[in-house]
């Protein structure tokens, strides 16, 4: 165990046992959900969930708690600092709140906090955006650059930190950045062999089409979907942004419509959110790269994620299987005994 | 119109009108069907199908006709040379034959003459058949490249001819080594950017994986299912291959066993035909380039097919929707009226 | 038979038999379809479909005729007038074409004309439209009035021809006019009944719902999907109407994205088409009341196509099954044996 | 917390903790599941799940408590009213039983009882009631009329209590009586728009379509699935029901197999429980009004049960999303960012 | 060819080319489709199909014609003997025909005449309706005996005659009894396997589960699905069915619950008809040799149908698949080279 | 309770309360998980899930109890006895575990002991095995049987234990066999009722079918899916080993292929896992009595599991409903009240 002053994670402090009430401890966790009800007996009090990267609590605070208000103003995605003493209510760990502190945006860079709170594009971010900034800067059509650029500079930073899905592939801080320039790596890598597509109109296509998920995704630290998410969906939302921006540019119609057409198509079918099927050469391409870079993502979270010990990881949903995480033997090994 | 001495294709016959009546013609065709069928008067006569790439018509053809017993020695899948008279019956083209005579292996290499029968992948077959030995010799694992280099010393000659489906994608003569050769090519293009896929898994399972169609369809010239193909299906008689010359080359079990798992998993999907879930990073790759190239040939053929003049393709099956073919407009064309 | 003077419909044409050669006929028709071929003397030819509201025949015309420059001008979905010869190939009603003169637009008004070329809204045309202004003028919130009378300032003309499908339900000439006013109609009956419903947004999201598909159908005769419909959708052109002409009326935000949700989600399932599932109570009605007249379009139709004397009409796809046609037997029928 | 001496919920009874431990209580309760099981020393005891409106608990009842003939003798489904003493097992609240006393049917009537066991449908079921048998009087056609009239005779009562479902729309008691009044008007307010629709058959469907749900769900503050509900179906129940009683009701041949077909096809989709696809003007007007009320009741529920502090309800499996419960902003409200 | 005075099958005629203009003949042949039109004159005509086994050809016939009278007082479905003169129509046969007279029923039974007509089951009706009868005898339980007894003395003529589909499985005149037969046949020889399963519930279950097909089919020569079969479905005809006779044999409650069930859900999926899923011992087994059965009829049809020189039949759309009709070579017949 | 000395169920160590804090125990369990983790100090420690046939426990074991390395050593699947003190850490039964003994492989036969551990086949498996013998012997072509014989000298050991399901059907220690001897049987019944079917190729199909299920499950006591099962699935399993051991019998190649067929078709679907449709009438008989067996062997599992008391089981997913298991009532019950 660690000694009593550092922060604790909540791992941590679930290995606590009854013999530790009311030792006091301190934490910085993030308000993973914060549910405002009304006891029987009238009065307001909160639901909450508050974690890290290594678990979470559930824990209720009453109106008359000095916490009541500091979550209150803190609100739903905050991290904040809390001193407590440990405490069990019908035998699960639910701490005695003392001081409840939100830590202001400059101290979130500290080192390793956001780390420990969630989980991070394992890239380093900082390359990823330069890479990122460097395929706009490639593309070689004018209008369709500014189309992209006008975008970036419009939700850049949001785009930033957003993972690329709530569940499923690349779901986590940077993840959707991190999808993107990974796609855009094939994409360039294919260029080449697919003479039929054109190159700005593929790249631009790539880089414009999660950026709805940057508005359908709300809170960098714990994600649910936005209102607009749920009433417009990211395929509409990426391909509005485009559009907005395709007309500032002065893009010529058919590059417009085009482009507007790979972000409207790149789900695929119908029933996983396509508007409509992809029916340009760059279309196709660009909903196959996103396919493939998607199940990669999870083969290479799942590598990642599965400890060396076992031989397979968790079965995973997008996969419909476990993954064989077993390094290949060495060239030596034995044959089949047939 | 051509001269009257030189073969005519099916299309040309077909421009005849009754007036042509009893003019002589001669052509080279594929017997696309044959089958034999008894009269209500006990005889025993063919209803068959003569073609070329333009087109076909059928035929009935008694037992006292000359015609009959070279086409029951030629039979289904031949290639015959025809000396008919021009006919209609019931206002459809239905020749007169007089001599027909079957064409010898060595008379099908004639300049042409092949493409005119059937629709052949646009590529060189012989570049593509160079490259493709190439791309085995690149394979670095020794028992791994023997293993590939030994399925194709036994089934090499068909694989290069066959077709990569009976419709959907790559569904011509060569289709399969384009296929396989273009897979090849992204495959190798890809592998930089996913360095946890073994390379030379990957490649060893992307030149095997479809290796059970050269089984599964029959005949190069009129495809159709064999009865391996529909008892075992190209998923099992691939992996079967696959194995089989893997023991052979004393490949290590562990390496078989993945390799095996790439060509059993590579549909997707149960019900396109897989046997089990991609479950190792390398097959999860091999099907998603699968997937990629599958989708993209759909869209080479639909470029070379759909005439200049139309905008979009027929609807292509395979993308559940036509296909824009109109080239984009040069740079300067108008904005989009908002 | 009616005069030879007077034109012919196609049934009346097809009613000819080979006795009739030679004998001069005029008819007016739509160019149903016109592709530009090449002979393999490398002549261009058209091969044409004509027809009208009683059948269509096929029509290769070639570029030494004069009705060849004719159709080119008239185009696909042109009406024309044509003077012509009975003839007949290969069995089939094949006429020889004399002159072909493309109707202007103002001679289209002629009485019944327009309905012996297409099927019609049986509804007056006129009356509709004046209750489907009648319809926007009751809206009682300012800016979601001058939304909807924004988007048909600019679409309206194409709206009121428009079928409102190209197969299923309401699929013939006002049809879309038709379905969104009997949709009015009953959105008016039932909002006494479902309070929780805003009225103007609900009138709103059913006048607007389906003006996408004014720009996804392209001709008024001859109904085809368009470049945008097919790269768009009609639910993402109908709410990229809805949020310019919202914009422009200053529609406050709240209402105008609730307004876009509705026309987004308003197909039910993605895999009809919705990008989103309805999540307001006005996207659930107006989706529930689309169904509700889109099926009784069905039995409308049926009702009004099947004989009188037949007890079922032919089976309907969009109903899976029969419709029973046949009128309620008067009171005094017998009872059932049991 | 309200005096000892007044019945507690389940809501007041869990915020007990430790401290309370001996504490006696009072309280009125379902008896929701009642298992009979047999211990290793061969005793019989029963694993009972006792609740209201706010919550359940479970508890464990061996046959030497005089708890144990009372809940035998009441039964699952029974209300009764329980002396205990707060007690906690491993955690839970788990009460020592004193006496439990079943209530008497007449009891059940005591004001706000029932409303605070099981949710109730809101508007009032007397009035509910009497406009339901409004309905029915309307109808117009005399035996259509006795045959409705004929079936509530047999099963109104139950048909009163019933919910509409187990899960999904008007799931709680009177929401069956609610949700088919809701039908019934909405039918009234769209038949003059459908001329086509019989006005008798169709509210007599609308009245008889849901029937056999009384038959199907067993338990008026417990419900499950009753033998005659797993074996039939409410589809076929409630055809049953209205074949019996038009027979009876001397109901001619051709009326009678359209309203039973009404009833037969009403689920929409075979997969939904329809025996056969909806094949009159009836069957389709009354299995999209179903539709419509169903959906809208989820809607109005979700309206209900969502605190107005949130922008959304929970997800809703029925509606495949959260819904939008926030009010619309004041007219004032701003435009759009764009 | 036979002689001129010979009947005449469908494809005799159809073997007659245009030499044969003018040459009388008689046939005796089922009226497949009589459907009544009006032509642009005003005049009625009928557009009908008539054939037998081994074809069809369709013909018109005006109301001035005396064939007219003479079909439609015969009807659809009616045998009629033909006298006519071969003629074509645009190349397809199509006969002036002279004098139509309607067979009497007694006529229908000269040897070999239905057979000629339609499709026979191939086992002899008479041995399997005289083992149909054991069966039901065979049943111990007197009143579920008397039940089915019930049954079939109201339908058993209808039943007798059946085919057992419209299309799929036991498609063919008797092919409803020789269906039931099989089951019954299996039945019998799996109980002692399943001794859970109740021998007189499961036997009556079988014979009884298809007996609305008597009623949802109509005509035994021409084989449509009458009115009640589309408002109804052969699952609740034979649950009415046997509902009534139960009733009438005073079966006790629970048997008949369990015989009515078994109809109920022999479907198998609600998706395939079953009104509920399988949830009794009886029902579970009489629908999974419904299904063993109904596969068997399909591979046993291909079987007798496929002609021995082929390896595989036709693709049967019931099994997905070609079925390998070829017989299984000789014991000595070689190893497969590997 | 039982004496202390005798070791102690899972049901009976999970009925002590907190009173038997301390209490000496002992018991027979089998280790069903067994998963390394670290703790935040570094150290390992083992998660562990401890169970028999009545239910289970979790168990945190640290690296410093003498239990660790005998855990480590038996493994997860060994049968373990347990020496512990009966405790509760957060309200769950959580004992100090003492002293842990492996059994050794001898100690497993003792009698009942594997029955109070695991489910077990009802029937007795010795009698079971030797059927299964007897139906071998009964293969009348010398070498299929030698085939058939060939593959269960490999693996019979193993499979005569395996289950024949992780979940689902006959999912319990010997239920391999026993599901397959009841095949056999319903085979041997059937087969005089479709002569069409190869008896041999048919027996020796059912007796192989479900081999790879051998190989693919892993562990007797505590199932999982093995890493052959994951990469290759037990249809393509079974297919190699009856492959190989019909090449070694020298097994004809058309028997070998329809033999390997039927292994490849049985699952009936693809989605269920068949790698081809059934195509021969062997492969289409035996895939039919597979899913009968399998449904008859769920409803006999629930038979015998289900409570007299009950009326109907516990929902079973793979009828997807409740079973009405209550026996039928004697022949004097009521009549339908109706």
């Amino acid at each position: 165990m660690p000694e009593d002053s550092a922060p604790l994670t909540v791992r941590e402090l679930k290995a606590f046992d009854t013999a530790a009430n009311g030792k006091p401890f301190t934490s910085v966790l993030v308000i993973k959900k914060l549910a405002a009800k009304t006891a029987s007996n009238g009065n307001t009090f909160y639901s909450s969930e508050l974690g890290d990267r290594s678990g979470s609590f559930s824990c209720t605070v009453f109106n008359d708690s000095p916490a009541f208000e500091a979550l209150k103003t803190a609100g739903e995605g905050a991290v904040v600092r809390i001193d407590g003493k440990v405490d069990f209510y019908q035998g699960r760990f639910s701490p005695r709140l003392g001081k409840v502190t939100a830590l202001a945006e400059s101290e979130l860079g500290a080192p390793g906090l956001i780390e420990n709170l969630v989980e991070v594009a394992p890239e380093d971010q900082q390359g990823l955006w330069q890479e990122f900034q460097a395929f706009i800067d490639a593309i070689a059509h004018d209008e369709v650059r500014m189309t992209v650029r006008g975008v970036f500079d419009e939700i850049g930073e949001t785009f930033r930190w957003s993972p690329a899905a709530v569940a499923m592939h690349h779901a986590y801080r940077h993840g959707l950045l991190e999808h993107t320039v990974h796609m855009a790596r094939a994409c360039k890598a294919l260029l080449p062999l697919y003479p039929e597509v054109d190159a700005d109109l593929a790249m631009a296509g790539i880089l414009l089409h999660d950026t709805g998920k940057a508005i359908e995704y709300e809170g960098t630290l714990a994600t649910k979907r936005s209102r607009r998410g749920i009433l417009q969906g990211h395929v509409v939302l990426g391909y509005q942004l485009a559009r907005k921006h395709g007309i500032k540019a002065k893009l010529d119609a058919d590059r417009l419509e085009r482009l507007e057409h790979i972000i409207l198509s790149h789900q695929g079918e119908p029933e996983w959110g396509a508007a409509v099927y992809a029916a340009t050469p760059e279309a196709v391409f660009v909903s196959m790269i996103d396919n493939l870079d998607a199940r990669m993502g999870m083969v290479q979270r799942a590598l990642r994620q599965t400890p060396e010990s076992d031989e397979f990881s968790e079965r995973l949903p997008g996969l419909n299987s476990q993954l064989l995480t077993r390094k290949l033997r060495p060239p030596a090994s034995p044959q089949l005994p047939l």
